[in-house]
C-alpha cells in the first residue's frame, strides 16, 4: 500500500521538552467506504448499496468480499464474479487485486454471479444500527454543516494543563487498573481540575456516557470544559464533541485525517499524543497558551 | 460503578518468566445493549427498538439519552419523561439516575413527554449499516451456533512462538510506524512465520482485510494459522476469528468478557496481553505447548 494512500502530511504545532514549535505530522487517511451488492433478479441487473464502513484506504475489495461472506451472500470465492472500484474493473488472477486501483474511490461494488439467490431480507435481519457507526464521513460532514455550530468558546488552556491529563485521567480509572481492557473519557475544567470520567469496552461508548451524563443535567453545551480521550482520535469521537459544543479535545494517542479535517472546519481544538511532558497541535492551537513555565 | 457489574473474574493460565501456571483474572464486561424509544402516536403508547450498541454496563440511562439526542429525537433534557431499566424506573432528580438498577438489564426504554413529535424517518436517514457493528452479543451467539461451526484443528502452538509474535508484526507495520495511528492484523504459521498483515484505522476491518484476501484465494477456514491483532481482542474480533475457522488469536491488548465465552463455546484458543515475554491463556490452553526452553 503506497503511503500517499494510507497517510496524509498535515501541518502541526510540537510541544516536546518545554519547546513548541511548527511541525509536520503523517496522519492515518480514514475514508468511508460505500460496498454496494450488484446480483440479477428477474434477469435485470441490480445494484444496492449495503454497507458503509470508516476505513483506512487499500484493500478494499478483500474487505467487501470477506463482508458479503459474513453476511451469507456469497459462500464461496468463485460466486464474486467481479469487484469494481470507481468504475474500474478490478482482476481476480491469482487472488491478487489491484492495489493502485483500489485506492481511486470510496464506493466499491461486488457482483455476484448470475443465478446467485440473493436475500436481501436476509441481510437486513444481520443488521443491527449502532451509535457506534457514526455516519458515513463526507455526508456526515454536510449534515453537520446543517445541523451543528461552529465551537464558540473563549476557553484558553495552558500547555502544562495539558500535559497533566493523562495522569489525572490514570487516578481515576478504577477499573481500567484491574482489566487493562477499557476504554475512558474525561471531562477536565481549563485548569485541569476533574470534572467526570466514564470508562467503556467501546471508546464512543465511554464518550457518550459522559456527554450523555451532563445532558440530562442540563449542562450541554459543554463549551468550557477539556475532552480527553485514552485512545485515537477517530472522525467519530470528534464529530461527537462537536455535536456536545467542546472547545478542545485532547487524545493520549493519535486523530486520523478525517478527524482532523472534521475539527479544522468546526473550529474545535484536537491535541494528539499528549504522554510524557509531550503533544501535537493538529488544529485550533490559539487555545492553548505556553507560558514562561514551560520554556 | 461496582466493579461487580464491569468486570468479571475469570481464570486464566499464565505464562511469564519462563514459567505458565494457574491464575485468576479480571476481564471488561461486554454486553449488548438495547436501546427502545417510548412515545405516543395517535394518542397510542409506543415502544420501539431503535439501536444496539456493545457497551460495559452502567450509565446505560445516560448513554441512551445523549444517542436520542444526537439523533434528533429530544433537544433538551426536559423532553426526556422517563428513563426505564428492567421494568425499573430511574429517577432524575438532581439529574442522578440509580446506578445500581441501571446494572441489572441489557435493555433501556426512554419515554419521552407527550406531544413529542417523533419523525422515525429521520432516525433511519442517519442510521447507517456497517460491518464495524457486529451484532448483538447474545442473540449473535445463537445465530452462530447455527451457523458457524466450533474449531477443528490440531494446530498447536510453541510458547516461544507465541511471545515472538508482537515483535514481528512491527517490523512489517510501515503505516503504524509513520503516524502511530492504525491498528493491525496479522496471520502467522504454527511456527511463527508471517502470512499476511493489513493495517487500518478500524481494528475490524484490518481483520476483515486480512480474511478477505484469504477468502478470494481459497484459502479459508485457516485451520492451520495463528491470528495477532494489535489491540484488544473485543467479542466481534472473535466472532471474525471463528466465522474464518482461526484456531489461535493471539492479542496484544486484553479481551472482553464476551470475547473470552464465545471463543470457550467454540473451541477458539485466545492469548491476551501478548507483551514483554508475558502472556495470559484465556481458553483452549492444550493448543499451546510449553517446552523445556521455556522453564
Amino acid at each position: 500500500m503506497p503511503p500517499s494512500a494510507a497517510t496524509l502530511e498535515t501541518p502541526i504545532h510540537r510541544f516536546a521538552a518545554g519547546v513548541d514549535e511548527d511541525a509536520v505530522d503523517q496522519l492515518a487517511v480514514e475514508e468511508p467506504l460505500e460496498i454496494r451488492l450488484g446480483f440479477t433478479e428477474d434477469g435485470k441487473p441490480v445494484h444496492r448499496a449495503i454497507s458503509i464502513t470508516m476505513r483506512t484506504p487499500g484493500n478494499d475489495g478483500e474487505l467487501a468480499a470477506w463482508f458479503l461472506f459474513t453476511e451469507g451472500i456469497v459462500s464461496s470465492p468463485e460466486q464474486v464474479r467481479q469487484i469494481r472500484h470507481c468504475g474500474l474493473s478490478i482482476g481476480r488472477g491469482n487472488g491478487a487485486l489491484d492495489r493502485a486501483a483500489a485506492l481511486n474511490s470510496n464506493t466499491i461494488r461486488v457482483d455476484v454471479v448470475d443465478g446467485s439467490s440473493v436475500d436481501l431480507e436476509k441481510l437486513k435481519r444481520h443488521f443491527y444500527t449502532s451509535s457506534s457507526c457514526g455516519v458515513c464521513g463526507k455526508s456526515s460532514i454536510e449534515a453537520l454543516r446543517t445541523n451543528a455550530a461552529p465551537i464558540h468558546s473563549s476557553l484558553v488552556v495552558e500547555s502544562s494543563v495539558i500535559s497533566s491529563l493523562p495522569a489525572r485521567l490514570r487516578q481515576e480509572q478504577d477499573v481500567f487498573a484491574l482489566t487493562g481492557g477499557l476504554h475512558a473519557s474525561a471531562l477536565f475544567t481549563a485548569t485541569g481540575e476533574l470534572d467526570i470520567v466514564r470508562e467503556d469496552v467501546g471508546r464512543h461508548n465511554a464518550l457518550d456516557k459522559v456527554i450523555g451524563t451532563k445532558f440530562l443535567d442540563g449542562e450541554t453545551p459543554l463549551s468550557d470544559r477539556v475532552l480527553l480521550v485514552s485512545g485515537r482520535a477517530s472522525f467519530e469521537l470528534v464529530q461527537k464533541a462537536i455535536v456536545a459544543g467542546i472547545p478542545v479535545l485532547a487524545a493520549v494517542g493519535a486523530p486520523s485525517s478525517l478527524a482532523v479535517e472534521l475539527a479544522r472546519e468546526f473550529g474545535l481544538t484536537v491535541v494528539g499524543f499528549v504522554r510524557d511532558g509531550r503533544f501535537n497541535i493538529y488544529t485550533g492551537h490559539e487555545r492553548i497558551l505556553f507560558g514562561k513555565s514551560d520554556n
